[in-house]
């Protein structure tokens, strides 16, 4: 047995909070960051939602992901208006409560004058009881750590920075390795032998994703990805195998 | 009663299918594009669902989305190879058979050579029993639509051609009207009575967005949404009043 498949594989879901994103009128940036700085780090994304603003649905959706998965990322919703709830609703979700919290109140102080922390700018000091902070290097509202849920800021720069903070506290799993080939060949003239191929390596993931080569025309790229990397290069051996066996078979063909 | 308060609101999820999105490979264009999209057309799209190209979590997911809401827009998992399993997990959900479709095959071959229709192209053709094919204009594969299903490509591309064709086949609400102010102040400062006109305005919806300005620093627009024109009107003179006394309250404090 590999060390691979004896250390257990660390999962992760993305929640992301905001009505902006549904309206369409902001295109997300997160999920796709998130999602490849967890899987470099050995942490696999099994999910990701989108909800609005809407304190039943954040809760809701925070329940279903946080028991399923090693660790749920949340981004959105923390800032100082009446439309920022996501602290709120995790604070209910773990039923814990929920109050101004001198750390971070002290934060935002290192860049907000003591006159100017109203009432709106303490809500982003407003913390659910037991989380730990998340520094924000950025802009000094901090985000939070409770239980296995990190509640991030929306704003990218910002969760990025809060990201790089919280990634050294995780749990991960072996990494996830990949290498991929270029098939020059349509998907459609290796589908079913690269699906052979696939079944062939159960321990390994193999997809095939088309893109257009402006001189060339269509073509494919085949993605191998294993734990192991003995099995990897096996699996992608395999693929090369079978793209020279396609190849041959057209050149014949023609 | 207004005619928009009389027509029910119509509402859509987005389920976006691929191992490529959630293992950050490949970054997500449609979430985005759709959403604006539908919003545009009067369709409200309430949730996001980003799943890997399993068949238990597809089907999972695509019914309980289906059964939430008017439309589910699915992207991804219809190509010719072994990782495209979205038609057949279509069928799945609906408990009906798929096969190949006469109709789905005479559009493959008005692009492909039938010597060259082999069996993973063909898979390009297995639409559920019942369904309606989504002409493809891009690359003649098409896409389908089953019940309140809506099953396009993952190719941003060919899934905008796929979104063209299926748009005017939906029955739309009153579209979402929106007007946006810039506060010219920071969020901050203007949190607490922004909550207090939004509480004032129940049918409004009102989100606040920082954001900043290159040469002025930290600012803030307002969006201000609602289906009925004159209640928008109505809420956006209130954002503006209320952004004038808060401007003249740190005139005086200056």
């Amino acid at each position: 047995m590999t060390d691979a498949a004896s250390r257990p594989s660390v999962t992760a879901a993305i929640l992301v909070i905001g009505d902006e994103i549904l309206s369409g009128r902001t295109k997300d940036k997160n999920i796709g960051y998130i999602a490849e700085y967890l899987t470099n780090i050995g942490v696999d994304v099994k999910e990701v939602r989108v909800v609005p603003d809407v304190e039943a649905e954040i809760i809701t959706a925070l329940d279903a992901l946080r028991h399923r998965y090693t660790y749920v990322f949340t981004t959105g919703g923390i800032g100082p208006t009446h439309d920022d709830i996501t602290a709120d609703c995790v604070a209910k979700a773990f039923g814990v409560t929920i109050d101004v919290d001198p750390r971070a109140r002290a934060m935002l102080l290192t860049r907000i004058a003591e006159k100017d922390l109203n009432e709106a700018r303490l809500r982003m000091a407003r913390i659910p009881a037991g989380a730990d902070l998340i520094v924000n290097k950025v802009s000094s509202a901090p985000g939070f750590r409770i239980g296995n849920v990190f509640v991030m800021a929306g704003v990218p720069s910002i969760m990025q920075a809060m990201l790089d903070e919280a990634a050294p506290t995780l749990k991960t799993g072996i990494k996830m390795l990949s290498d991929s080939v270029r098939a020059d060949l349509r998907e459609g003239d290796i589908g079913t032998p690269l699906g052979e191929v696939a079944k062939a390596h159960p321990d390994v993931s193999i997809g095939s994703y088309p893109f257009v080569d402006p001189e060339r025309g269509p073509n494919t790229n085949i993605v191998v990805r294993a734990r192991d990397a003995e099995k990897l290069a096996t699996a992608k051996a395999a693929v090369e195998a079978m793209l020279a066996r396609v190849k041959a078979g057209l050149r014949q063909s023609a």
